[in-house]
């Protein structure tokens, strides 16, 4: 079954466009932005939160998920979607990002796994590394992991030690592609090597020859072991250098996948950003989805969708929540960023709910002072209540943006959201 | 407005009765337990969630709440229904129990708050501590607190060090009723001394007059400053001394509570526990409820309504399904508590439910092996998933029993409990 995905609307001043993503487990009303189930959950939340949200897609780990539980007890149970009960669509990432980022985390930090993920602190922790726990655009790579010797790169694949038990593991194209068959999600992601904003031009250039060598690769894997309902996006890479960046863009895009995500270093600033993109994107096909790796501040969203970004995943609005910033309504947040802090005392004992605009569970049922006291007792209940209010932000963000394109007010939006201090 | 008990049926071998205790915040069919919302929540779970389970009466905590969020932001909020939207009953403790065992735990211990309480692991642990951390019967007292420096208890109160930040708080009678009048819970508790199994015949019977001291002036204040839905109920105190016992029966039975509950050391057997039931209900009148304090274990439980309690409160359940103890069926369980250990590798791939026989949302939509896989990776949904499963289980037990007991097969219920090992 081949992906299909129809644009139903376009904004007449920017390349922004809404469209239906159909897979097997329902549609995906694009642009869309999916929450981050690294471990086959979504930090403290059911199935049927994420549904009453909004959420309309998932991304879960495939490092993760290989090292624990295992991708043969997941695919022994059915897949993803049984495993974790979860109907509607799910992506799984390659797994390069993981091994890449904790290469080189392990290489910049002090060479020991155990230092790096002490364990007390074991689950939620390494998550967050992996997520990239930074607060920037981009994925927190800022070494390129050749010669480590706890993440060995060759031509064929990468042999790196487990995070959990310092167990020896491969992996490669194909044993990627493989684990990503057996994990069983609707959207799979090619395995490519993840470079960082340090890299030089040269480290840069070879890694992504690698790269599109691996995605040929990928492909074949895919064409022979997937679900029929799967489909396999690549990954354009090249860092902040326009002529890789264009290469890449024009190698993944001319190869059979049935998406394209952006990713990898996207430079070291917003506007280096928004250059990749811009670069980037009107060599991709039009008729193929696009997904812009790792990146979920809201006004980062408008300036990809503005240039034909379909698809978001970030951490960072769950991460957040659990760190006590709730995302709000421009009118009442204390920041560009449109977060307040639960944890400030101003709101012991002020009755209104986070956001009086908001429909969620937590806004219609909880006070702020609710909520502040939870936070400080560290009571489980927080993160739920936290979780679930900024992912309804998030969907309803979403459903605003893509009704904005359909009535033609994209820009009046898109302008409102460039005024801030945060876009360029 | 009087508290309403009626007894609808008995058993015609022991003392089991069912009954309905009516309240401003509905109806409670007894024999009935609660689940402990400590600091105004039932860790991991929101109130539809307990409500979805059964749970048809809380037990929050006035020492902790006193200290954090404080009473009078409670107040401020409309009470403790309002704060944490809970519609249903809800009871408070005295905070005497906290103060005590705090007290003793820090004298027993190195002597430091701060050794006790680790900063990092703030509210659960606290919590824990306060709600009794171990698997005995009774409340984990084991040292009178008598000339502790951090815990000092003179004729009229007692002058303690917050836990929080160290400052000096002083709780007597008068301040707990007020507090609780705050808290605004439907059924409030007298203050007592705890005492503890290693306390002489004569401290227990020094802080007996105390405690019957201490009960009239909580009666005095609770006619001047209570809502005119809350009800105070005594507490019948006396170690495991029979003719203390006896006498705190006769003294607590004999004033004007609305209810009445059981507290302090209930001995060092399961066996003595009974023989304190067997000395002092017989004394207490027989037209107000029952509360037996801190109990949780299911023969437990059937040993208590045996001998003719109505309402039973414990941490346990809910701590349990936290550290990976499951409960279930008789039929299914590993051990004679009637719980699993989902951390057992033997789930990693075990596709069933936690109990086939269980209707609760966790056994309805996953499998051991996913919260085997959760409890691993230390996810914070396993908390709720584990959490909603035990209260299910104890709502459903207490429904079966009551049943039985309506329907004349108590005896044959109780028979079966006992021939567990865990009963005498």
């Amino acid at each position: 079954m081949d992906l299909r995905f129809s644009v139903h609307a376009r904004d007449g001043t920017t390349h922004a466009r809404a469209g239906i993503l159909h897979t097997a487990h329902g549609d995906i009303e694009t642009p869309a932005f999916m929450a981050v189930a690294t471990q086959a959950t979504v930090k403290a939340l059911t199935p049927e939160d994420l549904e009453s949200v909004g959420m309309q897609l998932l991304i879960a780990n495939t490092y993760h998920l290989a090292l624990r539980p295992g991708a043969e007890v997941v695919a022994e149970l059915g897949g993803l979607h049984p495993f974790m009960n979860w109907k509607h669509a799910l992506m799984t990432d390659s797994g390069g990002f993981q091994v890449f980022s904790l290469g080189a985390a392990i290489r910049d930090g002090v060479g020991k796994i155990a230092d790096i993920f002490p364990e007390e602190d074991a689950g939620e922790q390494r998550s967050e590394e992996a997520e990239g726990k930074s607060e920037s655009p981009n994925h927190p790579i800022t070494q390129s992991p050749k010669g480590i010797p706890l993440c060995k790169i060759d031509d064929d694949g990468v042999t790196f030690k487990s995070h959990l038990d310092g167990s020896i593991i491969r992996l490669d194209p194909e044993r990627s592609i493989q684990i990503q068959h057996q994990l069983g999600a609707d959207f799979i992601l090619a395995f490519d090597e993840c470079t960082s904003p340090l890299d030089s031009y040269e480290y840069t250039r070879t890694a992504l020859a690698r790269t599109h060598r691996w995605a040929e690769r990928c492909l074949a894997q895919h064409a022979k072991t997937r679900r029929d309902y799967q489909s396999l996006f690549g990954i354009v890479q090249g860092g902040a250098y326009r002529d890789l960046r264009e290469e890449s863009a024009r190698v993944i895009g001319g190869l059979p996948f049935a998406g394209l995500a952006i990713g990898g270093s996207l430079g070291k600033s917003k506007s280096e950003m928004h250059a990749i993109l811009d670069w980037t994107i009107p060599l991709l096909p039009d008729e193929k989805p696009r997904h812009l790796l790792g990146i979920g501040e809201l006004p980062d969203i408008v300036e990809g969708v503005a240039r034909g970004i379909d698809l978001f995943d970030c951490a960072a609005p769950t991460r957040w929540a659990r760190n006590g910033g709730l995302i709000v309504s421009r009118a009442i947040a204390e920041n560009p960023e449109q977060r307040l802090n639960i944890k400030n005392s101003r709101f012991a004992a002020d009755r209104a709910p986070i956001d009086p605009t908001c429909d969620c569970y937590t806004c219609q049922n909880f006070s702020r002072a609710y909520l502040h006291h939870l936070h400080r007792a560290k009571e489980l209940l927080y993160y739920r209540l936290a979780s679930l209010h900024n992912l309804r932000f998030m969907a309803r963000f979403m459903r605003d943006v893509r009704a904005a394109i359909i009535e033609g007010k994209f820009s009046e939006l898109y302008g409102a959201t460039r005024t801030t201090k945060l876009s360029v």
